[in-house]
């Protein structure tokens, strides 16, 4: 840490961070520039010693040096790590699609859709059974009964599940069907969920918050390897911003300053990120260019008629047509898909 | 709602808009512009009707008429509501004071510090026994240890007790001990939460999201009534902005709104909403005059040693004033405090 | 437009409605609803009557139909614009690059720089004579001396010379250098300068601002096409947002929505919309795939000696890099470059 | 500045950015890390040099330590700057009041309401003769009719003249006529005219830009200082959020901030900062609290016929309403008004 004096802090002051630095067990290493003094905490720790040293009075502002997340770091771990699951493989050469509807609404649904996607070249197949709505008055999802037509999907099919994982107490419910859980982008800072993840077996795909730091974003998927689960796959699915002609600000150069700060593998959700169907196969594509590891697609055969989101789920053909977009940008960067 | 047709929508199109509103159970009603088609949808009911239609092709956009709570709006209930909990009233002439520690620490700091509160003239002690950290790294809080030093210090002061809970599952254990269970801001939109607190006979503290908008903010409030506890106080404590010289950005307009829309009652926390102490106590003046039922003030006896948010709270002395200072302007606007 | 009554409204404040609707020379159709009542304005203008409509006692909102652009929009014109300027021409098959440095330096800078845009496969040179800096103590540009340079490196090159423009005065003088009068983020709603602009023969690049919405985007532009002249390019360039990690959060899906909302052509700028070098070229390959017409990019032979804004200049060999990248995705997705 | 370089960086990465340290005139000084060094460079200068440095390969980031501003800093003038103009002073023990509509109508208009103000107790008269309108179909303003209207309407009251200048060609007209110039939200950064009102001998209102950070803000006041003018007013007006039910987010803690960092006073302008005349008596209340030096408030009489913004004018009775309490609140914190 770098501790940046207020200019004319008094030398008692000074002395005061000194003996606060060295009772955190920091080395201290006093700089007076022109204007101001700084101080250098060596040693740094990753916990609340800045906070700490922010109120001692003189104190203008505590610069970390170290970044918090640990294991999510390519400082820690230089390979990419490459995250597998029942068929589906994240993190390598191949370019992944995960596509499903927003909720399973029935058992001819989701095996049609499922057929489709298998058929289509997608390897994951996504779908909420357990659905977070913002109104209490909207469509919950078909909760077990939805996960038991998803494990009868991937026996069809071979598809790898992905489905979302609301509360610690449906952990181990939802790990009996699914192949990778799901962390919603409500529920990127519910720790107690995190940890609960954290504790099974299964991949985890966990989305980023719609108003959260990629700083905190690592550290929420920090919560999940500290706890001994180290298949952690980042979703990018938009922010929130004061743009109003999409519903989420799809923020694609996360994909490439993501891949220099961690070794975690990147999928990209244009369906919430742009919450709009007629955007979402431009918006893929660019993704592709843009690096991501998979992509995440909600389709439905009859979007007018889905039970949730389906203003921004894409019909059959024109998932075809992403699919072979994608694909050919996907070889002109080199990768397969 | 309103159904926007694009300019030079077919009559097909806007046919099968007007065949898709009555399979809804509504009525429709066309209008032909100079410009543009519009069908007014009437009977409108709340869900995803809107979603829906919007996928119908030649639709531009669909403008809902009502908003999508209802039993926290004013439209269902029209006087305030005032919430009761232990020596804690909200909503009333009186604007309370909630204040204490980011986290319980110890028996002697949380005994110390409730009886500086009780004494300034505060009803509510807050205080972290479960504590959300962004990292896993810092402390996480005393756990029920922590829930029986605030009941303590309740017994000593009879300030009512205030506390987060972070899980469906801690809900029967937290409200053994807290007067008010705290949903906390990175889990508004925790629903199975929001459930677990709606089942109990405490009242709700609800803080907003840093990123939900106030119909989202109020449909997680409903998710709590439609459960059955109407006991409900809503926290504004800032939003995330591109500014970055607070922590987060404070919207005080957000409380006189609140009070046109809902009849619950609404709490500021000037401490999480600017995060930084100089900035607290002026904040908090503000929020008074912008109608605030009650101010929620994070102090700590000695800022440089909290073992968590020591940068935003208050010392005593501080604290003290504040209560002056507030006082004085609750009068001029004709409460008490 | 469409005025929404507040539940409970009166007669008489609806016939207040009616009565203001029929003096802003409108047609109005009522519709009574069974929780509330909308009224609808039938023959919109583009002007202010939405906003006198909401002050009408009863009023809860008002809901324009129209688009407020009118020149800029595919509802007037459907086929997409080219703009062609010397060597540049934006909007059709072939993807364009504007490269070039931040600043113009030295006769020796912006020649060697401007030769190898034009060998690497450029057409337009970007480089800036007038600056505008957030600081009054940054090298503020060689000005007129800077623009002669320009016009020398277009002689020796061919390359269509783009530069900005700060005041309506300076119009002229810069109009008489360049191919490309550049309206700068800072000044999109500088309404004189776009009126000057729109007074000139020259094509105009107008860059979005950092916290417009489109709307206001293309109603700049609007400014410019309406003064008369038609050459107008939209430069997508990076919003404000809470994000820390990059300069600004740079919004791809702002291209295909603005090729479904306008005819104008769209220029992504990944330098400014990213801030950060390391970034850029992943940013242009993804901003060809989301169907940009043009890139404009920042380079530099060496950017530690840059006057302004090095962190976010490519080095040669980076910048020839990425033009064979952005190439083979230009050709993935249909067209050149 | 300190230097912070990546961790892993080499010896021979750490000598170059030591070179580059030294040929900016300024000393270094190497602290070896535990896991990272860190170089300081002393004797800092407010320019460039922090962007040359991150450039360098090796290096993360680089921390300024200084405040890029100078003139409008408390390190350079700790007490407050009082800005007083004709009948208008801001800045002192009292808070002023300038409110008046949005645009000059008429003679009759500007008369009645100046009159109004006049007797209400405010001291400031403003009201728009050149109006930037985002859109080019909605009416501009009387222009230089409206000046003299407004001249007329401070002969006849005392009242001090505050009203926008948009280009720096109109700012002699403009002062001809003016006490004050207000430099609107959307010109916050046009240089040329940041640099012509500083010419001038005129009192300047400067509005914060709806995206700008505080320091941008404070640079741009810099400007006017540098130039030589030092008769700055500071105006929140709000700020760009994804909050939609306020036209802007008014983040009130700006107000103590810049008291604590600037010399220069502060207004603020509730009815921009809303967008809603029901909002804005609370939140002038709320500013007063706050420590605003001045509030800048849109009246009309009749706010359904404005010929711009009248749906955040309030009317009359309103306004009279909001002077009694913002006065009971500016006593109960140790003012006038």
């Amino acid at each position: 840490m770098i501790v940046v004096m207020k200019s004319g802090a008094s030398q008692e002051q000074i002395d005061r961070v000194v003996e606060n630095i060295e009772q955190l067990g920091l080395r201290s290493h006093v700089i007076v520039g022109t204007e101001r003094t700084v101080i250098a905490a060596l040693g740094e720790k990753r916990d609340g010693a800045k906070q700490s040293l922010e109120r001692v009075p003189g104190v203008d502002k505590v610069v970390p040096i170290l970044a918090p997340f640990k294991m999510a770091s390519t400082e820690v771990k230089r390979e990419r790590t490459e995250v597998a699951s029942g068929a589906l493989r994240v993190g390598g050469k191949k370019v992944s699609v995960i596509a499903g509807p927003c909720s399973v609404e029935s058992r001819a649904q989701i095996l049609e859709i499922a057929h489709f996607v298998k058929e289509a070249g997608g390897s994951g197949l996504r779908g909420g059974a357990f659905k977070p709505r913002t109104s209490p008055y909207s469509f919950q999802g078909l909760k077990e009964k939805g996960l038991e037509l998803l494990a009868l999907a991937r026996e069809e099919t071979g598809l790898a599940v992905v489905t979302e994982v609301m509360a610690p107490d449906q952990v181990p419910l939802v790990a009996r069907y699914a192949d990778v859980l799901q962390v919603g982008a409500r529920n990127m800072q519910n720790y107690p969920l995190l940890e609960a993840v954290g504790e099974t077996d299964r991949a985890v795909l966990l989305k980023r918050g719609p108003s959260a730091t990629i700083e905190e974003f690592l550290l929420a998927a920090e919560y999940i390897l500290k706890t001994g689960n180290t298949r952690v796959m980042l979703c990018e699915r938009g922010i929130r911003t004061f743009e109003d002609h999409t519903r989420f600000t799809l923020p694609l150069a996360t994909v490439p300053y993501l891949h220099q700060t961690t070794h975690l593998p990147v999928v990209v959700d244009p369906s919430h990120g742009t919450g709009k169907a007629d955007l979402v196969a431009v918006m893929a594509r660019a993704a592709v260019a843009a690096e991501a590891d998979a992509l995440m697609i909600e389709i439905h055969p009859n979007p007018e008629k889905a039970m949730s989101d389906g203003f921004q789920a894409l019909r059959f053909d024109a998932f075809r047509e992403l699919m072979a977009d994608c694909r050919r940008v996907a070889e002109a960067i080199g990768r397969e898909m």
